[in-house]
């Protein structure tokens, strides 16, 4: 079951390598330059490839191939795998298009490469998929550009809604472990991959982009295992009627009635995201431990986004901790006057760093809270920057270290990009948006109640 | 009722302007400097501020002052607002905090201030608040950065909000006509802007973010004659009850119960808003003309998306459009097999510039069809940008020019930023997630639904 020749592989051909910059195979060739191992160009007609000594064919490479990535013309696919079972390569990925997703013949001839590849103990991804990225080996077998290194793996039925994801998080600033466009899924499928991943120290979460899946049973049959050693969350396209007609024309797949999907992804315990931003932000939560409940604390040094951000854990299910009157005392000792000492405490726009530090850590050593939110706006006093109160945030959690997770949400755009580094390098999810932080506490809660780890 | 003076005054006096750039006074008269018209600063000890000749009282300025911006101490704002008074100033933007939201102490300072004001016939904005921007006069009465310049007008009750969603705008591209911190709405209150909003030429949309209204009966009146001119889009915080807490120990307001301001919303034909996001995805949509009908096409270059935004369109309560059989056979003339030709309408990653522009076309032309979203992630194929596919749907709804709006979905982030901004130039508002698209294709029927120019 190990796929460690899909992301670690020994040797990597690219089949279809090219000069030519207008082909997908330049781009692959290109980005794969950067892996931490070995990568050989396959072209028929170059002797070199981006200055690189070329083959001309995946059999005349004279070391160990574990992955072939695979950009040639659609009538020369059939060709290349066989070749490819020849040399001994471990797995495929068939970039070209033209297969499953054209009709009935274009099946048929997907079934074919599968039964060569199975012959030679081969295994594909695709084909008609972008590729497949590990980020933490820089390996990028991909036409498309380095996601940003993170700790959710990605697996994407819709390659250009992956790589428009992708392009996105890195505006945003949001990292993945693994990329993984599976295309047609002629062979490998998310339930074999998910149940590799579950076990990969790289991913902290898988999160999927799922138009309709073939094999319902085993789906849910892996998931159950997979969801009891890491969370899967999982955006599901075609909710509506006419959503589900779009996609089924799309992937060639049958994309099923919601409520079918719906009653699967929660028997299997799988995160269910309403939309790409929630699907992101659930994933990017589970860097923070587990809660041992659903009780929220707020702090915030504004009252607008403090309101929003109950209103958005309010819809979400979960609860605004009740402080213990010792917490109240104290944040009312130190606080200004006109502060909010309930919660959402709000320590209003004259906080500086210190009291965010202040009150993290006494809101942290609550009883009554279970998980801390902390918002901060752009600072409005001249001479503050968001930086201090990431730094106070980051203070006060390794201090009271006691396993209650912290999630910030920190407003303002590029004001506060320095502010998100130093938290997300901390550990600590940072969000943009009341929503955003919502979906993040409640996917933990949730993850957490499915493993019975609350203790209400 | 005009209210000329705040947002084109004929001379602006800066009480409290300052030479420290530690001090809020500072950063009001840096960002008023660049003000169209005339602005005087206003400081007691200091002979220039800023290198501008400064004067010790607002009555000392020998010109005529319409606005005045307060930015002292709280214990000078009451001689300052008496000063004011005296020299004839018709509106004074309080910045200065301390009053309404302190407690019944400072909400009968406020009092004191409105008194003051209302016997030498002037008005207030405020107290504690952000100020006031015009963008298109380039005024930025405030302490914060200058939004982008957009059609939208903005009043929100949460000044760090705002200030929040100013600085979130700039990153994305979004911008303002108008930016109105309103504070404690001791004098001046959303209905009295509302009414004056309504007709003026510089905003196309009413966006509020609102925490607690004080008189609902004279909002409601004022709301349903607003909206009879130009869209009006409400964001409610404390929604849920501990958000409602949390919002009215912050303005002091009583918040209410949800059901009664989504009544009241409702009743007065005010589009209500579910987050930040999507009250600025509606209020952005208004550039484009009014639907005559729920019927949406899509058109895509990835399936995906599409997928997607048929849901979200759904979701939102709108149709997809049935193509007439001669769209569909004249898409099919000139899109390759692979595309999908019925709606939502996937050209496929090949599609260029030339497809983007023959499908919008037809698909504007398609009696059966309103209104037309399209939709470009990043394409796939090297050589291509984005660019060129939003030079096609401009050419396309440029040469139909039907009355049908248009809507664009441009995914993948800074790939996409010039297409966006060529979009956008051309009036077609453009988001970056599908539930955006879908609010803002809402947004545009309900409007028209509410004035009767629906017309199934």
């Amino acid at each position: 079951m190990g796929f460690e020749y899909l992301f670690h592989p020994k040797g990597i051909a690219v089949i279809g390598a090219s000069n030519d910059p207008l082909k997908l195979g330049y781009e692959v060739f290109k980005n794969l330059k950067k892996y931490d191992g070995k990568v050989y160009p396959v072209n028929v007609k170059d002797e070199t490839v981006q200055g690189v000594k070329a083959y001309r064919s995946v059999l005349d490479i004279p070391d160990e191939i574990d992955l072939a990535v695979v950009v040639v013309p659609k009538r020369f696919v059939k060709g290349t795998i066989e070749d490819c079972g020849k040399k001994g390569v471990k797995g495929a990925v068939i970039i070209t298009a033209g297969f499953g997703e054209t009709g009935e013949e274009g099946k048929k001839e997907e079934r074919e490469l599968v039964e060569i590849a199975h012959r030679y103990g081969m295994r594909l991804i695709g084909p008609n998929c972008v590729g497949v990225v590990n980020t933490k080996a820089n390996m990028n077998a991909t036409f498309i550009t380095d996601p940003k290194k993170g700790d959710v793996a990605f697996i994407s039925q819709s390659g250009a809604l992956g790589a428009g994801i992708v392009y996105k998080t890195i505006k945003e600033g949001i990292g993945f472990s693994k990329f993984i466009s599976v295309g047609n899924m002629a062979d490998i499928d998310f339930a074999e991959l998910m149940d590799y991943l579950a076990d990969d120290d790289d991913d902290r979460a898988i999160a999927l982009y799922i138009e309709g899946i073939k094999d319902g049973r085993r789906f849910i049959e892996v998931a159950r295992r997979v969801t009891k050693k890491k969370p899967v969350i999982a955006l599901k396209a075609g909710r509506s009627e006419s959503g589900a007609r779009a996609a089924s024309s799309h992937t060639g797949s049958l994309a099923g009635s919601w409520k079918i999907y719906e009653a699967a992804f929660k028997q299997s315990g799988v995160l269910i995201a309403d939309t790409i931003d929630d699907m992101l932000s659930m994933a990017r939560a589970f860097t923070q431990p587990l809660p041992k409940g659903r009780r929220v604390a707020i702090m915030t040094n504004a009252g607008g986004p403090g309101v929003l951000t109950a209103d958005a854990v309010d819809a979400k299910g979960l609860r605004l901790a009740n402080l213990e009157e010792k917490t109240v005392e104290e944040l009312r000792s130190f606080l200004p006057p006109m502060a909010a000492v309930k919660n959402p405490v709000d320590m209003i726009a004259s906080a500086r760093g210190e009291d965010y530090y202040r009150t993290a850590k006494l809101l942290l050593q609550d009883p009554n809270v279970d998980m801390l939110i902390s918002i901060c706006v752009v600072p409005t006093f001249a001479g503050m920057t968001p930086t201090e109160h990431a730094e106070g945030v980051i203070k006060a959690m390794k201090e009271v270290n006691n396993g209650k997770p912290v999630l910030a949400f920190f407003m303002a755009g590029y004001v506060s990009e320095k502010a998100k580094e130093l938290l997300e390098s901390n550990g600590v999810p940072t969000y943009e948006r009341p929503e955003d932080v919502a979906s993040a506490a409640y996917a933990l809660v949730k993850f957490a109640e499915d493993k019975g780890l609350l203790e209400e």
